[in-house]
């Protein structure tokens, strides 16, 4: 049952006054019941928890971690109908989508789970003493990763599972070590607080401290104010907007104290026509393209928004066939009324923009808070001076982009802010001819694709999903994958530490099994 | 010979108008020559010079980086004695902290060739493809760690050679595949120019593009503003004070692109002493302690400024023996008149305030330019009630804290800033009743030692020299060891990306024969 309050800790609370409603907007009404805002006391005390439970929790075992995330994955499902309804009639998104991104939330938990079991993640690295060096003695020194202390995480809305409540962020600050505060978001409240019950339960079931986990209901943007500049409060988790992302890390660089903050904000995903691969296969490249631009309805950060190719026959075939196939598919329900509103607003802007055409739009009735997916086109030199073509518009939106050669297609690149992905199509035989169109791509990006499409992201130990700023707040963590993991910590070092005493991941004996760097060498042996 | 100009890449260069001298603390004189102060201009074609030698930069090998770091090494030994001159004339220090630094700064841009030679550093990780995955295709996914781009270092005033021109950032930097743009400390100015000619000289001998490094004479903040604020810089290196580093880290947050700002500032190094400990050996833990407060002037960022124990005449009679000791210890030079009279002055704004007690201040008449140790105490309640007590005095100088009991003690330790380090002095079997204290003190440390002393750093791969904020604006990486190069990287992963078209830290041969992750597993195969 889902009640509206925030879990503050173990309790379900609701002393606030500000109250609101989900929406579900393929029927656009309201759903029940009604959702308490936390109040400032509420907050206060989630983090005053967070920050007793980090005490004991920062020492728990790698194996007692992994009960805790393994019982959060195993609560998740038991809910089974009343999660993936909720989850349908707060988002518009259809079951297979729900059901699909449940199984990632659970798949991202347990392999966390099975990373600290493991334990060679924290990076364990051991330099013996000598102690009859000359003129020093060497000491014993012995590093390991520790986790930062409590951290908040603001859901994606985009993602209501998968980059929310028990999301990416969370499990990977739990397996961390660290307490999670999630603000929950607004546009899919139930279904957070159903996977707040359900952390809250296997925080029980496992002995987990009280405070390693609040969840607080909030509609507007004091709540994540007053956590980001909480003194308790040592790092922060955000994916949105890059005007969201970027007033959390003002106010996050600007605390007495500072503090990390990992946000994963905007990106247009630049794709790469090559000539020869323009020859050899425009419409099936347009084909494929018109199925990603429009994948869940263009609510993707990976989502393909700027495509790039030299003027031409060949381009204009490939914006032919790209426009023809993207009418005939099903316009998918947005998120929320807001969502589509937006859409339509950042669509309308770059629309009225000089030297824009538009080359698909579809144009017949739809249902209520439906998306009409739309491809523009515009010459390279309208682009390059016009910085509004380079904002994001989150939804099935993309520009073709006609260079007027390669030359300009390269300054292009060199223009665009940072971005998670870019893509570049093309025959094998003439890639080796454009080093200094992809040296410039990868300057801008965080991941590089051959020959593929941006969306889909796929949770690997290989992901980098992150980008030079504005695409993520700090390029050099990802967002995606059990790597994730290394934002919520940081190194620390034991001199002369007594071998009894020292955790055991740095003991001697290697208990744990795991691979360690000891005096420049990697292995699993003990000292 | 030293020109007093720039490096403005392989160009000495002196447009401007500002001019300064560097002091011979010891002679309390100027030495010549005349320094040229970088202009606007300079600087700008620094950057520039650096953008355009990052392009070429970022691809090279492990060994040809290698083979310009040793070439580095090799230059500065082969300027001898005029290095070791110089070096003296400019900070006061004496003869064998000269050798014993230059010998560190070698050993340091060895240790740095060696690893980029080796190679694994990268952390190379690559998910292979399965393309017959339902219902999505598994792509290949492979990742590294690449160069952020030019990188501004601001050298250190108390290390002259191994945190400046040619120090740990700037090996670091060179060793990611970043151009480095130094900010020459004007108190060594002579010796920045000689490092700089030596890593020039090495530059041009290994085929390195120009730009690659250029060096900036500058005696005020206007030249590091005018870098820090320069769009084309990726990342700042600094070590000094908490006011410059987190002036320095509040440009960079306000960036349209923000950067990472890696500062290590003050730290007053928490000593604890433990009751059985202080029974057993307070004379030898007393009179190991006079060295270490008086350790090269006192002027170490990991000198113990500050040391708890609990009130009692085994307290009392530490605080008598190092009172005792350290008057006994001869007074050394200070780097600069500036560095002796912010001594002189922060060490009075100590003693004027209440309830603080001297209980050793040398006060014979001494030298000019040399400084007086200072060992003061206070009663627990004073000092947590005032902060002023809390902030470091670079100096010879440190403050015994008498707390009323245990508890007053870890409440003080929970009230303290951030810390490079924290030491423990105990008995061993003692420890285990003090958990609560040391995981207290972890908490506020970024480096904890079991009876020793936190001066001397180690430069090796365990080393963590870092700590939470303000010990150092970001306490998830090192400054020390060649763990340090993580500052100046971001991962960066390639998606189905043709096997002959990665680099070949990532191709299925392993050409390099490091060792990588692959699917999971850590191997130094191939695929």
């Amino acid at each position: 049952m889902i009640t509206g309050k925030n879990y503050i800790g173990n309790q379900l609370s609701s002393t606030g006054n500000v109250t609101y409603k989900t929406i579900n907007p393929k029927l656009n009404i309201e759903n029940e019941p009604t959702f308490f805002e936390a109040s400032q006391e509420e907050v206060e005390k989630a983090v005053y928890l967070a920050s007793e439970a980090f005490e004991g929790f920062k020492k728990m075992s790698g194996s007692k971690k992994a009960k805790f995330l393994n019982a959060i994955a195993d609560e998740i499902l038991a809910m089974d109908d009343l999660l993936i309804e909720t989850y349908i009639s707060e988002t518009g998104l259809p079951e297979g989508r729900a059901k699909g991104e449940r199984g990632r939330t659970i798949g991202q938990l347990r392999a966390f789970a099975d990373l600290v079991i493991e334990g060679s993640w924290v990076d364990a690295t051991i330099d013996t003493s000598d102690l009859d060096r000359s003129p020093i003695p060497k000491q014993d020194i012995r590093k390991m990763l520790v986790p930062l202390g409590p951290v908040v995480v603001f859901g994606a809305s985009n993602f209501p599972l998968a980059y929310a409540t028990a999301g990416g962020d969370t499990a990977a600050a739990f397996a961390a070590g660290c307490p999670v505060i999630v603000k929950s978001h607004p546009m899919h409240a139930g279904t957070g607080e159903l996977v707040a019950s359900a952390i809250n339960k296997a925080a029980i079931k496992t002995g987990m401290p009280e405070g390693v986990f609040s969840n607080l209901n909030s509609s507007g943007i004091e709540i994540g104010v007053q956590l980001v500049k909480h003194p308790k409060v040592k790092a922060v988790g955000f994916t949105g907007s890059i005007k969201g992302g970027r007033a959390l890390l003002d106010l996050a660089s600007q605390r007495p104290e500072p503090i990390p903050v990992f946000a994963e904000m905007g990106s247009i995903n630049p794709v790469i026509l090559l000539p020869e691969a323009m020859t050899a296969r425009s419409a099936d490249i347009a084909k494929t393209y018109a199925k990603s631009i429009t994948l869940g309805a263009g609510q993707f950060c990976t989502n393909p928004g700027l495509i790039l190719g030299v003027k031409g026959k060949n381009l204009d075939h490939f914006i032919k066939v790209l426009s023809d196939e993207i009418i005939k598919i099903k316009p998918s329900c947005m998120l929320h009324p807001n969502i589509i509103s937006n859409y339509e607003r950042n669509k309308t802007n770059v629309l009225q923009q000089k030297g824009i055409s538009v080359t698909a739009n579809l144009e017949n009735d739809i249902a209520i808070n439906h998306a009409r997916q739309t491809v523009t086109t515009v010459a390279g030199k309208t682009f390059l001076e016009n910085k509004i073509l380079h904002q994001e518009v989150f939804g099935p939106f993309s520009i073709v982009v006609q260079c007027k050669d390669i030359e300009e297609l390269e300054t292009i690149i060199n223009t665009l802010d940072g971005q998670l992905t870019g893509t570049i199509i093309a025959e094998k035989e003439e890639i080796s001819r454009y080093n200094t169109v992809i040296d410039a791509l990868q300057n801008r990006v965080g991941r590089i694709i051959f020959n593929g499409v941006p969306t889909g992201v796929e949770v690997c130990p290989a992901m980098l999903h992150g980008g030079p700023y504005p695409a993520s707040t700090d390029s050099r963590f990802t967002a995606v994958g059990v790597q994730s993991i290394k934002r919520w910590v940081r190194p620390f070092s034991y001199q002369s530490w007594p071998n009894e005493l020292l955790p055991d991941t740095l003991k001697n004996e290697n208990p744990l099994g795991i691979s360690r760097i000891i005096d420049g060498n990697r292995t699993s042996s003990k000292i």
